[in-house]
């Protein structure tokens, strides 16, 4: 048997994207300059260098180029697990029994799990070009080191990667991969940085938290030499690798004639919705097409729906650039839900823009309601999604139902970001009746927002 | 950039096998007919049927249809996480610095995790013709269980699934995948059969065994109303299905007109390495090709290297018809290896046919030198795999380092049969250093044969 839309696309080798995509380039109104917090003038790459690596400084203050060529060297990297498959999810329509027609991009095929490796990769490449040895950064829920560790130890690079003490305490397992890979992991705080000790002073019985580890594995980069700090989501530069994922997605819909009427995705700081969006939110820019653009976010962190436009740090110690997103203050503390990795109080300063803008919508779902999405996905379509990208998955079911009701044949494209091999307890919870949605009052949010610099938000 | 021959093959869905391939029919020695335990005459259907389905008897007993139809609606669950990659190990094999070609057929990217699913399907799918309910099965390392009940919730059947004890307690998150598959999983030895009962009753804190296991889903099986147990590995039925993945590799390497001198497997009950080797082995048969066949086992429980070929129990509680394969004898007991999936006394009586006749080569490697070699291959080509597979690895990197010696440039082809997300307990003991190699004594195989039944052994 054989079908007239293959379940699964492929992209052949000649096929594969030879760029990356800046959506940046074709935004009339720009997102907002980061700013320096000190003269809160636009950040120079000078006042960046001495954290991050000097090709992605320059990458994150472009935002006129189009087209970014990849370097032969990241394409060969990408072909050590891409091209991913986009999905026709026949199983899923016959369930919903549905005339929409569903498509995901599965990212989660790679044994970091995630999207997440295709930003790790050209960074890991960027710092071996520059003539770094090693390389610094944080990991809550895991994806993210794991993927730095698997990238660090394709170009030989060391990597020392401050993993948030509770989060190493209850996934070993993510803490045994990475180190299988060669990295460092350091429970987070720790007695090797001067802010960690400091923490653990005031505090000795901590979890720690994704902030504290920041500081820890900024402080370390700038205190060793030829080393550098590394992030897998937010800034901009990160989008333009995640790009990778809709170059490739709209190759694959532009092969078979496929013209997706609602793009959606999960988003904590972006680099996977954005990513996705990229080029087919470059076409509605453009007039040429009139996609719907969804991000789904959990209702315990609900930087887009009940979030503010504003300049804010990236970071709960402040002591980061500002930037001007969709945040929910650098002071609001997220619950501990499942899906780790959509727990930042700040959103990427693209999609801010574009949502500020009318060109993305944005809903909140509860954890019950998404857990009970995922579970109806992996039974129809076999792959047991993480609690992230179920979020997407909870969106595309209810629109696909929807589309029942009214009869209507549409087209929906949603990011399966990646896979909850490391997420059972999430399921085993959502299976004893145990999950809380902790969706936070509206004294939370106050509480969040009170820190957030009190600077002209319009300049 | 793209490479002269694709970094993965992934045939279309017209290309795929519509038939699996029965290497019976093209044996010239037939393996030895199974035996009823009491009369020691040739099992018939109807000794089989009052346990096992139907048309699943049917393939077990046909030694002589070369090509089965593989039906449309097994075709459809397929077609769910199939075709599976053949992956040239282009990264491996510039880390080997080899002149050989490495090729590997992944079969750990379904949720499962391995390549049981290939046989999980049509198994549920023949229960569900036959108008069955709901079926049983035992698992240990989990893979199997786990590949069950997706098939089960794929084709809307009940499913208990009996686990070793101590396996069930030392992997929850195996569980609940199961569980969120719906379905229902019961720590062994337990309360809900005599033969549980039995054993609870003598040995109160036991952590269970395969073979407890196999006992008790093998009872609940017989007394409970249109439900049938099914089995994952040995049987000649199984083998048939699993000749998906040679179909498959066969195929996608006659695209690119690759001939493989080498092809690996590793070796439990022999479901993975019979299925991957069933077409290639065919043409060797008749003559057609001179490729050699190795299979890898643990030095730990070395059914072939240091098994002997004899009519015996395929459980340790000694209920089962009696098969001629190469065994370590009914009493041997595995020492507790992190390679779950081959702790198994027995074989495939094809594949212990084959080795008998010489056709089948055998080498059994420790624990550390496997563990070694995955670690090797993951940094190489960023996929961990399971302990059970590292087996196949290690030989090929063996095989690959060879021919560096050499300087031949042979082709290896070698089957990925699974990740081991749920292994990470072996990396970690590998890293910390702790992981024993457990190779049992002369004394310890005596013990072993001492219950193998005392028969004709020229039957």
């Amino acid at each position: 048997m054989s079908r007239p839309i293959p379940t699964r696309i492929y992209l052949t080798e000649e096929e594969m994207p030879k760029n990356w995509y800046n959506l940046r380039a074709d935004m009339k109104n720009k997102p907002d300059p980061i700013l320096h917090p000190g003269t809160l003038k636009p950040v120079t790459a000078s006042d960046m260098e001495p954290i991050f690596c000097k090709e992605l400084v320059r990458q994150e203050l472009d935002d006129t180029t189009r087209l970014v060529p990849i370097p032969e060297m990241i394409q060969d990297f990408y072909l050590s697990y891409r091209p991913a498959a986009l999905v026709r999810a026949y199983y899923l329509e016959k369930a919903l029994g549905t005339p929409a027609e569903i498509y995901y991009k599965f990212e989660g095929s790679n044994t970091s799990g995630s999207h997440k490796l295709n930003s790790a990769g050209p960074q890991a490449f960027f710092a071996k070009e520059e003539g770094l040895t090693s390389l610094t950064t944080e990991t809550g829920a895991g994806q993210w080191g794991t993927a730095m560790a698997m990238a660090c130890g394709f170009y030989g690079l060391g990597l020392t990667v401050y993993m948030v003490k509770v989060s190493a305490e209850q996934k070993p397992y993510r803490k045994a991969v990475m180190e299988t890979y060669g990295a460092s992991v350091i429970s987070s705080p720790s007695d090797t940085t001067e802010s960690g000790k400091k923490i653990l002073q005031g505090n000795p019985g901590t979890g720690g938290s994704l902030g504290c580890a920041i500081s820890e594995a900024v402080e370390r980069a700038v205190k060793t030499d030829k080393c550098r700090y590394v992030l897998g989501s937010v800034l901009s530069y990160v989008l333009l690798h995640q790009s990778i994922i809709g170059q490739e997605a709209k190759a694959a819909m532009d092969k078979y004639g496929i013209k997706p009427d609602i793009i959606i995705g999960c988003a904590g700081g972006g680099s996977n919705l954005g990513g996705l969006i990229a080029p087919f939110m470059g076409e509605r820019l453009a007039g040429k097409s009139s996609a719907r653009f969804i991000a789904v976010e959990p209702a315990s962190c609900p930087s887009f729906t009940r979030g503010r436009y504003l300049y804010d740090f990236g970071d709960t110690a402040m002591t980061t650039p500002l930037i001007r997103m969709q945040t929910l203050g650098n002071g609001f503390i997220p619950s501990p839900n499942h899906a780790g990795g959509l727990r930042y109080h700040g959103m990427s300063p693209i999609l801010s823009k574009l949502f500020k803008d009318g060109y993305l919508e944005a809903r909140a779902e509860s954890q019950t309601d998404v857990l009970a999405a995922a579970t109806t996905f992996m039974k129809a379509e076999g792959i047991l999604p993480a609690p992230e990208s179920s979020h997407a998955i909870k969106a595309a079911i209810d629109e696909a139902l929807a589309c029942k009701q009214s009869g209507e044949k549409k087209v929906i494209l949603f990011g399966l970001s990646g896979t909850g091999y490391f997420d059972l307890a999430a399921y085993m919870a959502y299976n004893a009746n145990t999950l809380s949605d902790q969706i936070p009052t509206d004294a939370d949010l106050e509480k969040g927002f009170a820190t957030v610099p009190n600077i002209p938000q319009n300049a």
